[in-house]
């Protein structure tokens, strides 16, 4: 390895402020420390939590320059000091919250959020020693990492608790939409554990809400009711497994009437993929009063309470939240994998567009403007 | 049986109007019907929820004349047609909420919220034909039923699903609170599922937290935190196994900060038994943030929403709430009274009081007065 040891310059998008195009420049990476490791990053995608830091949605959560970035596929360059689980050449996925296997929360069954590497939007250096590993070539000026990961770049530096091995023989493109948006399937299969013959509603039909869709037709859901505002992401998912489709701007009636019509008494389990307080409210009033269980995914940056009254906890419906499917990425990821091989989950069908890297700003857009679920850029 | 199939004339404590001293007087208690069953009520107390009912603290639940009353224990007197799991003479507990045994909640593990048969504080009327079983012995009126069970009468009739059966060896007195406020100990074994060595924090010290804290202390907790700001209430605490007590009045830090202190980190378990919003927002943040967990058993009258952010159950914290301690209560609750005759639970603890059933009056003001934990009262 003629790069091992020594610092790396290479192509990197950097976000220089909020809502500023990326400007693709000349890094410096340097050799990954104790317990790290350097990637070389082939496929990156881009998520609805990429667009959210680059257009500084959250000010606290602020820093400039950037590398984001976080839903990716790579090959191991080189690895620090102490790393036993992998060598150069590997391939793997960056995983923006961790697991080091040695925590109080890594060590519970049914809980992912590790103590040490969990994912934190506020982190913005490296947890050994504060700093970064990434800099200006032009003036040695230190750039921040995002989400443990920064995978808008030829390389990066990541722990490697945050790093997961990936049979070689599997497709890495494909592989890496399993890094974040798709791996939300876990909630269907462990959070939520939905049971053949059940009934589901999907509020939001981005890529996590069809990546739910996915996981419950797989588990044999008989009924999949997808809700969104957006009738032209109906045909998608329909191809996902959603058999019903509701517009709420469609009727007077509201979501949850219409998904009691339509379920006898309400969902088993309902999703709110969308991010926004009202279709929380409705994703939860559309479960069974007995049964029901709401998984709240989408993201939800405005300061808002939980709109539900604490005596309707006691009405037989819950409601959780997951972050990364509820999956333990190094121990529970590869099963994934397996499972999305054996045909059980169709990504191609996540992939709406290709570009090359350089393009990344157009990526973006397409995001942005509800245009493409995923945008797989070659490095 | 020589009252069986006959109108049976005995002394009620009837409600006439919110908040008004209960009147003891005669009623015309009616057979049972298809699938009821009309008891003989040996042993009953009250309950938080009986005093909210007498204050007509919900407007929209008032109903009067009404006979109130739940927690409670007695014998069958007779059986109405097709009932076949019980006969006249078998020791029983009536319970607020039924199970069917054949609905979508009742086949279901993990739900106790029967569709049929559930605790409903707006029924007043039997399910088989929407009527009363009891009349005022002067003119005829009808007095209407509460929670499934009207307890505080010397006979009253219930739906058979309503009703569970106690082996005669077991003392029906002691087994009368499992009928309710002990049964909250099902939330701790159930649905926290609390581990050995684990710790625990319950917010509110009246039989609820008591129970929960002897369910925790039976399942090996290492540390029980008990929390109120009324430390008359801490030695009856220790009793029960709490062995740290928070007076919120006490300290300038919010109760959170100190059980973090107490904790490193918080407990896995937190109790919300007050009935406060604001206890239910502590409960909810002295957990640990990865694998906390928050049970909700207070009731909460007031029409707030949850004080939580949708975000903070992105933060490894999650909240549920519980009825009747998560137990389907036919098939559950014998486990519960083996459980107590071996020792686990201590029910003696729990019984502050004893009255006769005049003294109705009284013992409503005992508890009102937060000076009677249970006071039993012998009809
Ligand atoms: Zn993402
Ligand atoms: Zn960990
Ligand atoms: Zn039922
Ligand atoms: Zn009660």
């Amino acid at each position: 390895m003629e790069t091992q040891g020594k610092v790396i310059t290479c192509r990197a998008a950097v976000a220089w402020g909020a809502g500023e195009a990326l400007v693709m420049e000349d890094v410096k990476v340097d050799p990954p420390q104790r317990l790290e490791v350097r990637l070389r990053i082939l496929f990156t995608s881009i998520c609805h939590t990429d667009l959210s830091a680059w257009k500084g949605e959250n000010e606290a959560q602020q820093a400039y320059p950037r590398i984001l970035g976080h839903e990716a596929a790579g090959i191991v360059e080189s690895v620090g000091e102490g790393v036993e689980d992998m060598k150069a050449g590997d391939h793997v996925l960056p995983i923006f919250t961790g697991e080091c296997g040695d925590c109080r929360v890594c060590k519970r069954d049914g809980a992912n959020l590790c103590e040490r590497f969990r994912v934190d939007p506020m982190k913005k250096v490296m947890v050994g020693d504060g700093k970064t590993r990434f800099f200006t070539s032009k003036d040695n000026k230190p750039i921040y990492h995002f989400l443990n990961t920064s995978t808008f770049s030829e390389y990066t530096v990541v722990d490697s608790a945050c790093v997961v091995k990936v049979d070689p023989r599997f497709p890495l493109e494909k592989m890496s939409l399993l890094s974040c948006g798709v791996s939300t399937v876990g909630a269907a299969w462990n959070v939520a554990d939905i049971q053949p013959g059940s009934t589901v509603a999907i509020f939001g039909l981005g890529a996590v809400g069809l990546a739910v869709a996915e996981g419950a037709r797989a588990k044999g859901a008989s009924k999949i009711i997808g809700i969104d505002v957006n009738p032209n992401k109906f045909p998608l998912g329909r191809e996902a497994g959603i058999s019903e489709f509701i517009n709420p701007k469609e009727s007077d009636k509201t979501v949850h009437e219409r998904v009691m019509e339509i379920t006898e008494g309400g969902v088993e389990y309902s999703f709110e993929c969308a991010g926004r307080i009202e279709a929380l409210r409705e994703a939860f009033l559309s479960t069974n009063s007995g049964v029901g269980v709401t998984v709240l995914l989408g993201v939800h940056a405005s300061p808002q309470l939980l709109p539900i009254h604490p005596m309707e906890l006691f009405q037989g419906r819950s409601i959780t939240a997951s972050v990364f499917g509820g999956l333990k990425p190094k121990t529970q990821l590869p099963l994934l994998f397996t499972q999305c091989l054996q045909g059980q989950l169709n990504l191609d069908l996540f992939i709406s567009h290709q570009l090359p890297f350089s393009d990344i700003n157009e990526a973006m857009q397409l995001l942005h403007q509800g245009k493409a679920l995923r945008c797989l850029l070659r490095l």
